[in-house]
């Protein structure tokens, strides 16, 4: 089981980050860090004739490491009570992925496990809900199975690491990495 | 009451846009098209000693409009069960606009309507649920009121436009831009 | 198009009450007042060897009558953020039902228009959206459209007749049933 | 810190009760198992000029025992992917019992720990949640802390004892009530 981790968040060393770290600490996995890549907004052509334009950034290869992968960690902060910016701008751009003639990548990701991890400061284990619901509704579109998903608590960077209970249910969801 | 109606869309004539012109047909509002403004991803300094760092962008432009209004219609596409990317980036900025000391973004905000007019392809009046719960999160935390949200069908442009059970439900809350 | 209203409320003349009744205004419809009728709890025998035990009540006469009918109007106030306890001992003898050889509940329910219609006091455009999504998987499970819901705001009797824009909503959902 | 459990099964042993037991093993609790209790159903006389009428069954009894205890846990199978109804018959009849004069009930109970332990079969850590948004809801309106909530899988009895990953976060939520 080949592993990936994709961190959203705007900072290193920010709590989902660490928490995520927590989760695969020991564990091979390659790691993606958002705030270092190239990610243009989508222009939504899939009603123009004309159909999108290649853009050139580094969607693609991040879209072709994922494919390479079988487990999917998405790891973002909650940021207004949502994913962060940054691995939205990735997501969205996914419309114009699935469009990409060199892979199939609905095919490719379907089957694939995918896991949250979410940090915030303002009572993540209720207000992540609804980003907990949107990632049910896209990897369910995607065929991709949610495996888990677990929320911390944190606003300074680190602060997560003193949410033993996080920590801890971290530690149950590592099972699925460990199989 | 000042109106102004932030688009979030990636294209132009899109089914956010039809649904909230529909909804606006005929009143006086400053509209702002979210992809013909810069919007710079943030970079979470808010626990850095030396802070943000002043962006040149379109940020702060929107943020005065904002100030300057007194219902705002956010109008997004549902792009993965989410708001568009080009909105999610310009309300993460919040985070830095909170702590610009050229006004009061917190106390500017609160008591304003907002309003939320989402348009999407798959089964918008439910999957769209998780969105309308992330943005009465973010209006609650701003101290917003929340006045009303309105979910329409529509993939193609213009589609929405048969949705005549969403014209309707847009035409009841239209009754709070008029009163 | 036949037509079943399925009042859960506990009292008459109630805020869900005169809001279903305003959706169906001039319909013919058949109309089952749970209150009026005697539903025992569950006693959940499904993994029991006896199975379950036949219950003397009006719960199979109900099952026979929501058969019967193409569309389902489920309607429930908002009695702490969830249906009416009354309509929750009915759909939680579904599980019984689904077991009872005498009619095939599920495939006879499988593609039956379902409706929601709701009324509470506490901001029920968005602290009923929980039990939309309940609906939602409910109707999902047995098969059933879930066709639309109306949310509406009232506390003393009567007072959704006041929310003109609830009874504008269910105007448009009324199209549903008129078609 | 006194803890109540309150069990809504319909049935002993079941996988709700499981779980709250591997939560409390060890520890002094009072259990009340709803399913031995008479619960009538509400008659909402919130408006009703005669106001409610006193009811002869153990919901008084049971509102007693909330009062008399620091931490709830409540524990109940997700039926229909809610709450059972004999817990909800419990809890809507706490609308009378915030009329009741012999005691204070809001006040009694703000400030209370509330635990929710919820199993079910069709996957839980999803379809579970708008039932933890509604005990969230439900909590706030009480002044209730929701300290804490663990989803299990299972279906026949005693399954959820092989849910290791619920089992590893009971696990982690029993910190608070060792504290």
């Amino acid at each position: 089981m080949k592993i990936l981790v994709l961190y959203g968040s705007s900072r290193r060393n920010g709590n989902s980050e660490a928490l995520a770290d927590h989760l695969t600490r020991g564990l091979e996995c390659t790691r993606i860090y958002l705030a270092d890549k190239k990610i243009t907004p989508i222009v939504d052509k899939r009603h123009a004739p004309e159909g999108f334009s290649p853009v050139d950034d580094d969607q693609d290869e991040i879209v072709r490491q994922l494919l390479a992968h079988d487990i999917i960690i998405f790891a973002t902060p909650l940021y207004w009570y949502g994913m962060s910016g940054q691995m939205k701008l990735f997501v969205d751009r996914w419309s114009q992925s699935l469009r990409d003639t060199r892979y199939d990548f609905k095919n490719g990701m379907a089957g694939k496990k995918a896991i949250a991890v979410i940090a915030g400061g303002d009572n993540p284990r209720i207000k992540a809900l609804p980003l907990v619901q949107q990632f049910q509704y896209i990897f369910t579109f995607m065929g991709m199975e949610f495996a888990g998903y677990v929320l911390g608590k944190g606003g300074k960077p680190g602060e997560v690491l003193q949410d033993e209970r996080a920590l801890g249910e971290a530690d149950q969801l590592r099972r699925l990495l460990c199989e």
